[in-house]
């Protein structure tokens, strides 16, 4: 039964301020290691409530931020991915929209009339939030490699060190897509009384063996750039932005779906008429394509980055991390309630995985629902099928 | 109805020589220019029969050579493709047996008692025929991006130069997997009453969109290689071995289905035990073993020809080259019967391509059969495939 009114009014959180708090702790990490001088960015959207149980945390994706929803008060050109479709959803709505705009706002699925959104810049990341871009309090020099190897746990504790500051202790709901997903599923295991739902999308509690090949290939791409320099590239005149422009066409082309790509672009040629006899010049569209997606992915994101983001979703196993291997073991001790979505068309986390983990949960005897919307946009649906999500999630979040 | 005995004495080709062959005219190729001094390379297996009318042309993929069956007298390290299981398959063989040994030979889909088979390395190529690494008759210098752009076409043209000078002029049957299939497409328009027979292995009339995004990206990670030099790396210190290791992981990825790496791979760990917090090592097993096929890779091929092959095979479009669009236009001239084999797990080449070239076949009034072969390796059962392909193609060569 569907509680949600079809004549809602549906707005935008407006205009925001993204918003920093260094850490009084440090944050031990999973390695062993500890980071001092943890410095996290985020936003809010909507208002606590007195009793600060209305909050959901949204967790962000390998290459997002912590804008995650309205207008950027100082215009944020990485605000929303700039990913198939994408492109044309925020043509003329300006690039400081943030990356999950149509999905959080009075009305939307994360409802900021009724919930406290908070979306942060994941530890490890260059949007603000400390990561291998940030200087290293002990030399005062951009960590570099020497950043830590960090988790997903590791982003789950920096989140929740952020949250204890801001006085929650609780969240009504944690969502995310891809990478995101896998932080609210860290979080139901990790901190099984803190969460009381979890929406994790397009996701999965252990990325397929191809999903593990395909970023290898991405961060070999970056590593054996020259201009890479062992990590240690600040400063320097020189990026690994070759490297990273492949390494983003090879992630690119896992987000998107076979037939998705067949009708936006098939085999049209730039020149329209007939092949040029080019070896290196793009000659179909596609080509051409790719190539912008590099060029502007390497203006606004970090290659270390890339590779720590990349490193922790491959490393993420619930059944190795808490199950010795048995996911229903792992999964035992989940007290939230959990909503799974994901797409018929998404082979990098294809809805099979989703199928595993809802079919342990239930086993262990777990409150789950597992939506498989149809749609052809591959990985990406998660950020461009929001209407079919919304409805889903709005009643779940209303039981 | 199986005309196919299955007590069949199956032989090997045993120890072959590889041949080599001076065009005597200039090539004239699809771009307007025109190589002259070309060199093909070629080994034959069986016998020709006095009215030259046994005569079946096998044509390699991407990375093959002209050592298709038997052992190579001098051991030829790159007789046979390092790929997926044939590894395994090759062990303790000797390096030097055919890339399709399984399926060339006495009692063999390909049965030397009955068929004289011819197999090239093809135009381009970097295994004895007339490439961008040969030398430029103009400079004395190897070509590098000097040498003309080619498309299948040319490669085909190159074949009838060869076959001509040993005064060949019709053929019983082309065959070849993947990029030789698309030759044998070729072959049938282009030759159409030279050719009695075609047999295109998963192959396609096309390409399909996604799979020309790959192999643009592979073209990329190249040539975005510093040590690339523009394609004049040719007696230089360097070579661009990181760009080329890339393009081989990407291709092997595409080769492979994801069931198959979940099988022989999953999500294994190096270590055995636990995760290691190591950014640029290996951690999974299936990342050590990109490495070790981008590495073998290397050192056997030539990272131009690998461009020069992977545009050919990009650029070849039956409906555009001979339809203005239109394949069953395109396909009305063709005479030979075509036999279609494509497999389940194949997402390269999937089977939808085939059955759409056979629908066109079909329509045009052509005889044509497919064969969708339910196999698990991906586009690599063109290779490993060889006991379910062989009834198939005998049964349809036996007609």
């Amino acid at each position: 039964m569907l509680t949600v009114n079809s004549k809602i009014e549906v707005g935008s959180v407006g205009t925001v301020d993204t918003q920093l708090l260094d850490l009084a702790e440090p944050l031990k990490l999973d390695c062993g290691r500890e980071l001092t001088s943890v410095r996290i960015v985020y936003e809010t959207y909507g208002k606590l409530s007195p009793a600060r149980d209305n909050v959901i945390l949204v967790c962000h994706a390998l290459s997002g931020d912590a804008h995650a929803a309205g207008y950027s008060r100082a215009p944020n050109e990485v605000g929303t991915r700039d990913g198939f479709r994408a492109d044309e959803r925020d043509a003329g709505r300006g690039a400081a929209l943030g990356w999950w705009d149509g999905m959080i706002g009075p009305g939307k699925a994360f409802d900021t009339n009724e919930f406290f959104v908070v979306s942060t810049n994941l530890l490890g990341g260059c949007r603000g939030t400390t990561g291998p871009s940030s200087p290293n309090p002990a030399t005062g020099r951009p960590y570099g490699t020497d950043f830590p190897v960090i988790t997903v746990a590791d982003m789950v504790r920096a989140e929740r060190a952020l949250l204890h500051e801001l006085g929650i202790t609780r969240l009504a709901a944690v969502s995310g897509g891809s990478l995101g997903g896998m932080q609210a599923l860290e979080w139901a295991v990790r901190y099984a009384h803190e969460v009381d739902a979890i929406i994790p999308i397009a996701s999965t509690h252990a990325l397929q063996p191809q999903g593990v090949a395909w970023n290898a290939i991405a961060r070999n791409a970056i590593t054996t750039d020259p201009n890479w320099q062992e990590g240690h590239y600040y400063g320097t005149a020189n990026a690994p932005t070759a490297g990273m422009g492949i390494a983003r066409m090879i992630g690119h082309m896992t987000y998107l779906s076979a037939p998705a790509l067949g009708t936006k672009f098939g085999r049209r040629l730039q020149s329209g008429g007939d092949i040029r006899y080019q070896l290196t010049e793009p000659e179909f569209e596609i080509e051409s394509y790719l190539r912008h997606q590099a060029d502007s992915f390497v203006k606004r994101f970090d290659a270390n980055t890339y590779l720590y983001m990349s490193r922790a979703l491959s490393y993420f196993d619930l059944a190795r991390q808490y199950g010795a291997g048995d996911l229903g073991a792992a999964v035992g001790g989940i007290a939230a309630r959990t909503l799974l979505i994901s797409f018929s068309s998404d082979w990098l986390y294809p809805p099979a995985g989703s199928e595993e983990l809802a079919a342990a949960l239930r086993s262990a005897g777990k409150a789950v629902e597992l939506h498989v919307i149809d749609a052809p946009y591959g990985h990406d649906c998660f950020l461009l099928e929001e209407a079919r999500q919304t409805p889903i999630i709005r009643q779940f979040l209303a039981l």
